[in-house]
């Protein structure tokens, strides 16, 4: 049993990696005295989104905290430690995204030195700046799950096949959404935050005052960098951290319920194994990251640092894959049993493989469609010579053609994994594709970073080589994100799938039968209707929300430019807080309804109208969330890319176009159309079905009791096993042909 | 049971009608020379599409008609006349289509000419054509179905509960889908062909060569003009057509698996009440028709026409909730069971009333989102002051809000006509939802044909009160138009759920057993996601194909002008049937792969996976297929009146803008993203979910016996009435649950 002990340890060797490596960033040096106060403005505007972001959190995380200890503690499947377990989970959520942003403030401006130097030392700093986050997020997240594991069971003395067992992990799933409640304000608000600044600097800078990008007069240029911190370091972290613990502890959910006859892990084998998996995954990260490197000869372009970065990523998965291997035959015993299904441990390590195949084929084929100079991009592009119309139009085709092989390649994912070990195939899968977690975050975030070196670059008016190294950086960084996404939402699609499985097994308890979710049931239906159209509602507001913050951006800055004397000569100081302030306001206020949407619709529709009709409304909500998340960020990033391919010319029909030309001036609308799509709406999917899931997930037990109908005559703590008696047909049984 | 001969006679006093209608818009005056050729050429166009588009049908309905046959004749429970019936329902249905354009193309010059008389003159001429569109679909429909009932009936000798009578109604769904496969070339094909036209026509002649609309220079002006006709009438027609079909034949489906102790018609109540009601609801909207006037004196206002149009519809809605209620208490017995769920005749007519209130409520939401003044279209001219790019997000967003309470609506509407009569009440609402097509089909088809009328006014230079006029139809036009894709929207998606709920019925055979649609079954849900993604890549392969399309129409109009002497200066002869042939090829030709994907996808998911995979793919499909039409038809339709608005001038900030100034320019880039999203992709969405629901249903009997799963141990025909032995939970009982 002493696993138990080691998967908090996992945890503890990633945030010594991460001090590790973090000091070596504070090491390196900042530049000059320019780069240093446009760095300091930049971090001191995204401690100041944080701070406030983590002030509104505080009471939202008591007062969930207060209903949720109610809640726990009035149900005896639960305890009212859910609500520990539930700050917890926030708090460590928050810890990551602050250790991520502290990071990311330092190594942009280290970056920008560094590529002063070389590009190899400015990968080398982006990327250490990225593995930061990538660990911190996998450390805390192993860390916090398998301490508060190993500390419930001993406070409840749960073995496994018990109530207390069922106990524990009730509570553990308080950690888990608790995480992902952190998501949904940092992914959501941090959404809003970056494009609001984004677009708001765009509109009054760009097209208005005709001053060029990160230009220092431009008061919200130093929010439009903080926005980059904000959306897609703390975001993404967030997002991924909520993923990462929710797969990890659906898997324990399903595997709690798994039975078999010859355990060594005294009946906790398949509940271990994802945590261990989890665990061990960090190490291979860690080893994966040393292969991240290219020579100080390297040619200044794109393809050796996107090398290097595969290389790291490629390491990474194919040690998982041969560790999982391992893993797996050490932990498991050779067959379990989940509700009458019979699988082996050659199927779990089957499903895993499925997993890291389905995260890697997702990234691949969102690459594809983002990609410059491939078909979907170049198809854009030519549309752009007709106008703004039909670069809109065929952004939009591209936009939902690229969700057919993503879809194809889930519905095999669900099928395999399934075929593979079941319902804890399903599981196991999204935990094997998030074992990598820490890596795929250490590529996430390398590339806001550098984008930000080159911001401050510009800023600091460094020499041009050096914009063309953070050039080159950027441009990879701009790649990885595109892929970055692909994996979110894969991960976000898988989480919400193991999710679903976890729920059915907790509502099923002695006072709840659920023997499938019917659509064939006219309730059901109804909510399969509601819950597809939830990605919608959400969308839209998220959508508004951004051109609303972005408007009282452009009037802030009006107004600084019209009051502000010398502000154009560049004698006068722009007011920079002041436009922090008011993309953090917006930001926070306008998240706040689509965020109650998403927490508030699964407890109206699991009360009123039960457990089969909540599962209804999430698998309708997660199908669409996932098409909706797909279809708005492969455009978002297909639009983006036909935009930059103008920099360096593109023909069209015989004829080249540069910057400035008509088909160019269309594909700025697109970009622009793209911006809250692929920066917002489509990444806040990841959030929204996962977190309507995990509320399904902590609210399934006080509705099964509910909801009762009575199943309480089987008299057992779990009524999933028993057995077929001869001749008849016994609920469970038909339960059990239903989950074949 | 003189009522099965009684029906199919109100399908001959409406074909009654249309002649004598027909006859009297013949009659009326056509105007001068020029209006004659200019209505002479529009009509050789559109003759020429249904001649092309006929032609590959023909293939077609071969091809299929002999794949049923021999499907039919394989299958114990089907019947090689299925062929018959599908090939008499394609005939059936493109009759219609050929009735509507016919008349249509008649009415329109016509309209133009009765415009200098008077309004009342005008609206009585358009609105008679549209009428004979509308009883024309409704007669057929009506004669079709009550006929090839009446002649099935008495060729299998069937009696109520008996295997002949499930083989009649069997038979019966080759009629509907005949009749969907029609619709899917009409309104697919239909709906590039418009678009194709029109953007091509827009963007060559307004655009490049700075001539007005309608303007006879522009050689692609003619197609546009037949475009209105194609997509609008015809589309619209098959359409509905199939929605009606198929909703009559859904209940008759559930209707036969329906039981009662009394039934004064042989057992036969509730599968002759849905053909009644349909037939009933013909003679009340020729009632409503009457309504539909104003006086000589009208002021040259909208609201009088849209007045005279609200009393035809509510009229026509409110006689047949009346005459319902008693056609409900003469035909129905007391009380009824279907699969072990007993409902009252009360209950029927009270879903009956749902059907008709989530009708009326969707229309209305659907104005609501669509009208100019309201907030929503308001939204989207505020946000064209600051550019394309955010006149584009906001009619997205708008367009993803605008699902909000339609689907609401749908879902309370499949809540509560379940909860008053069950899977019948499911299927009896949207029957009797289009009990009143012929009333809607009027009104819609009169849009188009005042459309036109307008354009040959503008093309005959006639004097500008005509046009003043015709403006006012046309303004009352668009408002009909896109309550008409509310109403067609709200009829596919209760078609498509009447069907899924028949789909289930007649899959549970004396070979298989199925007690729902379990989506936690893995392969279920991978069938659940694919399924959703279909409306996703439909509608990028019919926007796309407008693109390219329009392109074609472009080259060829440049051209044209190039090669051709005089033609700007009128002089020269443009030849507009190159440019309807382009249009009509291009149509036909790019409508092949998304019909090939509606058609087989089912058949593929089907005979691989299984009739439940199947169920899972058609509720994804569904969901999303709704949402999508939703979507995408009310963010076209609010990006039109947007555009529309700046013909009157509107106030943005306290400035007023007409037409040619910036936000206009930015409105006219929603309005042409907006084009193929309303005319095309949006309304094939109701085509796709309808067509796949409708092969499903029709191969259910032969999956039922390929994946059988030994439910022949259950000796009955229908093993779906088996009544609960005590103590020992039978399958049955079990399914009955599960259907509460």
């Amino acid at each position: 049993m002493s696993i138990v002990y080691i998967i908090p340890l996992f945890g503890l060797i990633a945030l010594l990696f991460t001090a590790i490596q973090s000091a070596w960033v504070s090491r390196q040096e900042a530049g000059n005295e320019r780069m240093t106060e446009i760095a300091k403005h930049i971090a001191e505007g995204a401690m100041a989104f944080l701070k406030a972001e983590y002030k509104i959190l505080t009471y939202f995380v008591i007062i969930a905290a207060l209903l949720l200890g109610y809640m726990g503690y009035s149900h005896h499947n639960s305890d009212w430690t859910i609500a520990l377990a539930f700050v917890i989970g926030a708090i460590f959520s928050a810890t990551a995204g602050f250790i991520g942003m502290k990071i990311a403030t330092k190594a942009n401006v280290r970056t920008a030195h560094a590529a002063r130097t070389s590009l190899a030392k400015a990968l080398k700093v982006s990327f250490t700046g990225g593995s930061v986050m990538g660990m911190g997020v996998a450390g805390l997240a192993v860390l916090g799950l398998g301490g508060l594991f190993l500390i419930l069971k001993s406070y409840f003395g749960a073995e496994a096949n018990t109530a207390e067992m069922i106990k524990t992990i009730e509570v553990l799933t308080g950690f888990s959404l608790g995480a992902e409640s952190i998501a949904l304000f940092a992914r959501v608000g941090g959404g809003i935050y970056t494009k609001a600044a984004d677009v708001g600097a765009d509109l009054v800078g760009k097209v208005e005052a005709g001053i060029p990008e990160d230009d220092p007069r431009n008061p919200a240029t130093i929010a439009d960098n903080v926005g980059d911190n904000v959306g897609d370091v703390a975001g993404m972290g967030a997002d991924l951290f909520g993923s990462y613990v929710a797969t990890v502890l659906a898997t324990m959910v399903l595997g709690a319920e798994t039975s078999s006859s010859n355990d060594n892990f005294g009946g906790l084998a398949p509940v271990l194994l994802p945590m261990f998996i989890a665990g061990i995954g960090i190490v291979l990260s860690i080893i994966g990251t040393f292969f991240v490197r290219i020579g100080e000869n390297a040619g200044l372009n794109t393809s050796a640092v996107q090398r290097a970065l595969n290389m790291g990523n490629w390491g990474s998965i194919i040690l998982t894959a041969i560790v999982g291997y391992f893993a797996v035959n050490w932990i498991l015993p050779e067959t379990m049993t989940l509700r009458g299904h019979e699988f082996t441990r050659n199927g779990v390590f089957g499903a895993i493989i499925v997993g890291l195949v389905v995260g890697t084929l997702m990234s691949i084929i969102t690459e594809y469609y983002t990609a410059m100079g491939k078909r979907p991009v170049q198809s854009i592009i030519r549309q752009s010579s007709t106008g703004h119309a039909t670069n809109i139009i065929g952004g939009l085709a591209i936009g939902m053609e690229s969700t057919l092989l993503p879809i194809i390649v889930l519905a095999a994912g669900i099928y395999g994994s399934f075929a593979c070990a079941g319902l804890y195939g399903v599981a196991i899968a999204a935990a094997g594709m998030m074992a990598t977690t820490a890596m795929q975050l250490a590529i996430d975030a390398f590339g806001p970073i550098a984008d930000n070196a080159g911001g401050i670059a510009e800023m600091s008016e460094l020499p041009k080589e050096v914009r063309e190294k953070t050039d080159i950086l950027d441009a990879v960084g701009n790649t990885t994100a595109a892929t970055g996404k692909g994996f979110a939402i894969a991960s976000a699609a898988l989480t919400a799938l193991a999710l679903f499985a976890a729920y059915v097994g907790v509502v099923n308890s002695n006072h709840y039968r659920m023997d499938g979710i019917n659509i064939y049931k006219a309730d059901v239906l109804a909510g399969l209707f509601i819950g597809a159209m939830i990605p919608f509602i959400f969308s839209s507001l998220a959508i508004r929300a951004v051109g609303q913050a972005a408007m009282s951006m452009v009037e802030e800055v009006r107004r600084q430019f019209r009051t502000i004397p010398g502000i154009m000569e560049g004698t006068g100081k722009p007011e920079y807080d002041k436009c922090v302030a008011i993309s953090t306001e917006a930001s926070i206020k306008k998240m706040l309804l689509p965020g109650a949407i998403a927490i508030t619709s699964p407890l109206i529709i699991g009360f009123v109208f039960g457990p089969e009709v909540l599962g209804g409304f999430l698998a309708g909500a997660t199908v669409s969330g996932v098409l909706m998340g797909m279809f708005q960020n492969n455009a978002g990033g297909a639009w983006d890319n036909a935009k930059k391919s103008f920099e360096k010319g593109v023909e069209i029909n015989g004829e080249v176009f540069y910057k400035k030309s008509d088909p160019h001036k269309a594909s700025v609308t697109g970009d622009t159309v793209g911006d809250p799509f692929k920066d917002t709406s489509g990444p806040s999917m990841n959030i929204l079905i996962k977190l309507m899931s995990i509320v399904s997930l902590v609210i399934a037990p006080t509705l099964a009791e509910l909801h009762g109908n009575g199943a309480a005559m089987v008299k057992k703590e779990r009524p999933v096993k028993v057995e077929q008696t001869a001749g008849v047909t016994t609920a469970s049984t038909k339960a059990t042909a239903m989950l074949r």
